[in-house]
């Protein structure tokens, strides 16, 4: 049974482990600094599809299956899988992981989803309930573009502080079997709203979040940025990522010298189109799955703190005058090399 | 530790004990067959709020904040929350919960959330990882007509298969410490999608998918339907039920006598706005936490199966031309009377 730390914070008893991991992403975050590290690279961003939103659940089943094949595993090894997306309704994971047909948990996290999934397939695979659970997330800059901010044909001017949602997707698959990374523990976000009603400052808005979870989890496990080889946070990108560390300063938390953003990695800081860096749930995702697992199994690193922050409003309460509630979910990995 | 049975079926193996519960209902809602077993129901849609999304987060805040009084509870007693509902990005859960400051796992399951948001909070009780779960979700005729069907000012014309989306929401809390009925086990759901693309016929659309859900929980644990004081369908409405006993009953699984469906059960069947019956996130909410779960704490039932089906399409998806895929959650309870 795992152990109770505080509300929302335990710590795994039964291993959970990294089974398999895969990353799928767009032509632009394959030009990126992170290129290399990535899967698979999918020039056409349609993928092959009609639509962007096709394209997207295209993404979301190609990081699973090539998880499930990774692992020499077939889909019906899998549990559970537990996904969500930014589309309304979440139809890039619905319609893209229809044809599994593996038992499927909905959830909605915005850029913190991938975090949220972990979480959730941990507390099923700990619970006894699943012997492997897979979490995957994904994220396309056409769809997202499109439903909260202006069509792309429009050719609005970005502003300074925005960020370029990502088209990428990743998949991890949890088991009680076998890996060579563990989750030893979890903190579920608290719902953080600072009154930040900028769309094109999500970083700003969600930094809060997140350093409210981070100083949560360390305070309930009696440690330090000292105990962790990296902190990595979603997507914050250079503005948020500025304020989170300067947040933590003022409460005596210095983690400028493990922090990570997912969001200032995944594209060259001299692009000038993504301006503060990536966002979109498949950043995180991608560059978890990509780049610091890889990391970990090789045991270059040995302890992470993964911290996907996610923006929960919507264009329409936007329009009827809210502020932007935020969260952060975060997940304890370890190398056990 | 769990039970497993097989893929996404699984057994409680600690007692998760249903601690709390209550209902909040809108003004037709109230006025129906069910009117008087809800804790409250709400004559002005706003209810005092300026927005109809403003309004559903205060349906849900208040029944939340209702099952916490109910057990002389705080809200700093409930270690996690799960929450979803229709609304694009899941607002009216995001900004209902906000203020309580309790860890949050947004879920999406369209209509099938409350079984899903049990489902979870299950696993995380049964895990160890909290002491105390609430499950919520809401839904609201005007929040749901606007963004899926036509402006209501619009006036149109329903179709006969059509159903009324409830305003209400439902909120239970689990517990390992105590309550009169226990969750005994679950199954959760596979997409199924059988090509319906009708968006005013729903009730065919999610049929397919309870009775797969139903069909493998029986088998997974070797009971026919003669061991369920009640076998409880989301939504299905009047056709949808039809259809549900026709597949079963096709594959020999005879659930006539102990089928009811929340649907079918919170209107006036005479009633000729709402058709076939009421749908949304709030309508097998509601209904279970309004009329089951009292029926099985005074001891009236002793088992139930609570099948909650959900759509999981949007209207953009309909406009590309795609069918609708749909889920169903089941959930075992148990009276220990």
């Amino acid at each position: 049974m795992a152990e109770f730390l505080q509300s929302g914070i335990f710590r795994c008893s039964v291993p959970v482990m990294i089974e398999s991991y895969s990353s799928v992403v767009g032509k632009k975050e394959g030009e990126g600094p992170l290129g290399k590290f990535f899967d698979e690279i999918i020039e056409d961003s349609h993928f092959g599809k009609e639509t962007w939103e096709q394209a997207e659940s295209r993404f979301q089943l190609e990081a699973v299956s090539h998880a499930i094949r990774k692992a020499g595993l077939t889909k019906e090894d899998i549990h559970l899988i537990c996904s969500g997306d930014l589309i309304n309704q979440c139809i890039g994971s619905t319609y893209g992981l229809r044809e599994l047909g593996i038992p499927y948990l909905g959830i909605y996290g915005a850029c913190s989803t991938m975090a949220e999934g972990i979480l959730i397939s941990s507390l099923a695979v700990e619970a006894g309930a699943v012997n492997r659970s897979a979490a995957v997330t994904s994220s396309h800059f056409s769809t997202a573009e499109r439903q909260f901010r202006f069509p792309l044909s429009y050719g609005g001017q970005r502003t300074p502080t925005s960020q370029w949602t990502c088209t990428a997707s990743g998949a991890l698959i949890l088991s009680r079997k076998k890996g060579d990374m563990e989750v030893v523990g979890g903190c579920i976000g608290k719902i953080t709203d600072m009154g930040v009603n900028d769309i094109n400052n999500m970083g700003s808005a969600m930094a809060p979040a997140a350093a409210e979870t981070i100083k949560r989890y360390l305070e309930a496990t009696s440690t330090s940025p000292a105990d962790y080889d990296l902190i990595v946070t979603g997507d914050l990108g250079l503005v948020g990522s500025t304020l989170l560390t300067e947040i933590l300063s003022k409460q005596n938390i210095d983690i400028t010298s493990v922090h990570k953003d997912c969001g200032k990695l995944i594209f060259d800081p001299d692009d000038k189109d993504t301006h503060c860096g990536g966002s979109g749930c498949g950043c995180s995702a991608s560059v978890l799955c990509g780049y610091f697992l890889p990391m970990l199994e090789r045991g270059e690193i040995k302890n992470l703190l993964f911290t996907a922050t996610g923006a929960l409003m919507s264009p329409l309460s936007l329009q009827q005058g809210e502020s932007i509630p935020t969260i952060a979910h975060l997940v304890h990995i370890r190398s056990k090399k």
